[in-house]
């Protein structure tokens, strides 16, 4: 009997624990969907503010705006750190073309970020197509000489999550220069990482690792349909030429910051939970999905967080990363910093995979973590999230990974990610104002859990002072 | 040692069982994902078709492209099935206005589906708000009588699938001009059912119920924008005067169509499952996901049906029904006719909730058909299915319910639904191709799966002849 009362004493207090979680989530989902301020923070950075490549003006404006925002919530701190990140100008509105049955096909084409620049009239050049690294190592450097190298392989539409098709091709764009360089061709057109038939060029980083400046060529992505159509002439008259031009230049690296708001905890200071996203984009559209999304989000956290009843245990901070897209120098710089100043992590989040409607989270821990976190799956239920995976996290919260930590990434819905991704039409229109808000109740949602139940079966630090 | 060895053989026959299956699903997915037809079809209903109301020449035209897409897929039979439907006309763009602080504010508007017209000089009266139809039948007939009533009760953003929030609203939408015909009001503006603060206009049905013509007042949707706007110039000036003008029109009911297609079963040939979608749709966009994709959707799963190897052992019929907006004719013709030939029907599954994301399904039918269903639930997993719920199906096949069957309706992403529906941007280019096509896959799966398994402890039919 008496165990048995004792028994239905801990169900009771599981009970009530767990209605008071259920409650907590709530309240997170209601208040973002009701008086979220994502939205109209996401409309300023991408209407007023509009591009923030590392470096730019823009860039600049963004850490000015969000700060200012930050200041507002009333947080325990605020602050900048400062980085230095690459500054790189896309110079002219690039041009392309080739001829085929002796008419001249305009391309949509845009610099890859970190290029070099063409000749200022252009380079032009037969055109060798590959469908991947590979392919071209194979043709070996007598082929490829004096050559302009033209990947196309598509992404694959089967797969079911457009990330795994992405990471299956990606290597062609970041890759693709530095080889085609090392075996003497002239110049590389990439065929753009969408799974859609369009006309938008897709940009993003591309690497000429250690080759001496000389093996460095122009690298540029067309559109899809203009790949297409390149494939298709090219089938006909394998001798066509190809032109394009751009004016792209990398400058020397300048001072940029990560945005950093805290709200100190009241029993671990010392241990901390970062929410984040970054702030720099590509420069071609207004970066509202790239990340526009997750910093508003990451932002609206916090907002929750000091807006709820819940008084944090451990120290929360939103870190808005500087130059995620060609560098990573702002989230190697925070884990930089965490670990001079002996700061212990417990868990991070992103969210740098779109304003979409989330599904879940993918984790990088322990399996024992794991199981901790998957224990939380049920409170998501109602909220139609159902995504709790181990994987990878966010590129800006990888630096900070060591042991006896969670990394985790907001899974949205991919689908149009990849419609939007580094081009003209990533802008504030293609972001639906309930996904976005959705989205950052569910990260502060986690974030609840994490600071209320820390990590199980770790020594929690005692309080300072 | 002997039972061990035939549970050994039992778990090997479920396991190779199970395996078969999940490479039947797989196979839907590739094929829908990579040679899918379904986007190709809804270009063409969306951008060379259009708007098809009932009655209309577009729903003509499209009952003619789908009957002929249908018979190029080389199915058993297709046919059309005749109904009855109501014909009504919006005719000139409507128009309308409030005057406030002297100043003429012009509003997005449109009639509402089956509202008489206004005056030809247009309607004038003097309004009032009200938050939904209990709160204009407290006012009474004494402060009704000789106003236009203000319908302004907002959809509830805290609810996380919007259907739900359409469901807490759409009342004062459908029954408003009847409720307020009856105290004595001159007509009825409704704020359009959607979630966004926009300038679109929403049109749908509504009632006039039994009221006599003479109480039969005009009735319109306003964008929400202009909602807010009038709400807000009524609390500054509660005489102020608000003027609209439509010339909608009611005619005689003419014949159309459902467009119907077969792969008979080769087992159980009496025992039918049928997936369907609306090919009506509202007149004001193209009705591209309401219900351009479910139409689209439902005959993918036929093609989908006979490129796999698996031949269906019931008959499995695609029903694309005529004119759900404003009479559900073909929904109620389909049954009555279905109940006459005593066709044993033993699964409907609707897609009438737009052509987005598909994240499963609810059902309508009995716990231990649930049952059945729960336990196909993990062969979905691998594309993200996760939405296994009990609930309602669709408006279509709603009449052919009865017990020893199960309905169905797929359960897309609900977000941006109410964006687009029943407006003028409900158009192609808000339909995302694979979205569209991971739908329809998802369809074939479960359709897969009822013809294959049938439900269980059900006595199955033998076969004709």
């Amino acid at each position: 009997m008496k165990i048995k009362f004792l028994l239905t004493l801990l169900a009771c207090s599981l009970l009530v624990h767990s209605q008071d979680d259920a409650a907590a989530v709530q309240s997170m989902y209601h208040s973002s969907l009701s008086n979220g301020m994502s939205y109209a923070w996401l409309d300023h950075l991408s209407n007023n503010i509009g591009g923030r490549l590392s470096g730019s003006e823009g860039a600049e404006r963004a850490v000015e705006y969000t700060k200012s925002e930050l200041e507002k919530l009333g947080l325990d701190k605020v602050w900048l750190q400062p980085v230095m990140v690459p500054k790189w100008v896309r110079g002219s509105k690039e041009t392309g073309y080739f001829m085929a049955n002796d008419q001249r096909h305009e391309m949509n084409i845009c610099a890859l970020g970190g290029s070099v620049a063409t000749p200022e009239e252009g380079l032009t050049g037969e055109v060798i197509e590959v469908n991947g690294i590979q392919e071209l190592k194979d043709l070996g450097a007598d082929k490829v000489k004096g050559k302009i190298i033209f990947f196309n392989r598509p992404m694959e539409p089967t797969l079911i999550q457009t990330f795994e098709s992405y990471g299956g091709c990606v290597d062609q764009r970041y890759a693709g220069a530095m080889e085609a360089g090392k075996l003497g061709a002239i110049g590389v057109v990439v065929r753009s990482m969408t799974l859609r038939l369009d006309k938008y060029p897709h940009t993003g980083s591309m690497t000429y690792g250690d080759l001496p400046p000389e093996k460095r060529i122009p690298s540029a992505a067309i559109s899809t349909i203009d790949a297409e159509a390149l494939s298709e002439a090219l089938r006909n008259e394998a001798s066509l030429k190809l032109s394009f031009k751009q004016s792209c230049k990398q400058y020397d690296d300048v001072e940029s910051y990560n945005v950093i708001g805290e709200l100190t905890g009241s029993e671990f200071p010392n241990e901390f939970i970062v929410i984040g996203g970054h702030l720099d984009s590509w420069d071609m559209g207004d970066g509202s999905h790239d990340d526009g999304a997750g910093v508003v989000q990451s932002m609206e956290v916090l907002r929750l967080m000091k807006l709820s009843e819940h008084r944090p245990k451990r120290s929360i901070r939103v870190v808005l990363f500087m130059n995620e897209e060609n560098g990573l120098r702002g989230g190697r710089k925070y884990a930089e910093e965490a670990a001079l100043n002996q700061e212990k992590h417990i868990m991070a989040l992103e969210s740098d995979s779109g304003g979409f409607t989330p599904r879940g989270f993918s984790f990088d821990c322990s399996d024992e973590e794991f199981e901790q976190v998957k224990g939380w799956e049920l409170l998501f239920k109602p909220y139609l999230i159902h995504y709790f995976e181990k994987g990878g996290s966010g590129a800006d919260i990888g630096p900070l990974k060591k042991e006896g930590m969670v990394l985790a990434g907001l899974r949205p819905d991919s689908q149009r990610y990849f419609d939007y991704h580094h081009t003209s039409i990533d802008t504030f229109d293609a972001v639906n104002k309930r996904e976005l808000e959705l989205g950052a109740a569910t990260m502060a949602s986690l974030v609840y859990l994490f600071d209320k139940y820390g990590l199980k079966n770790k020594t929690s630090l005692p309080i300072k002072n």
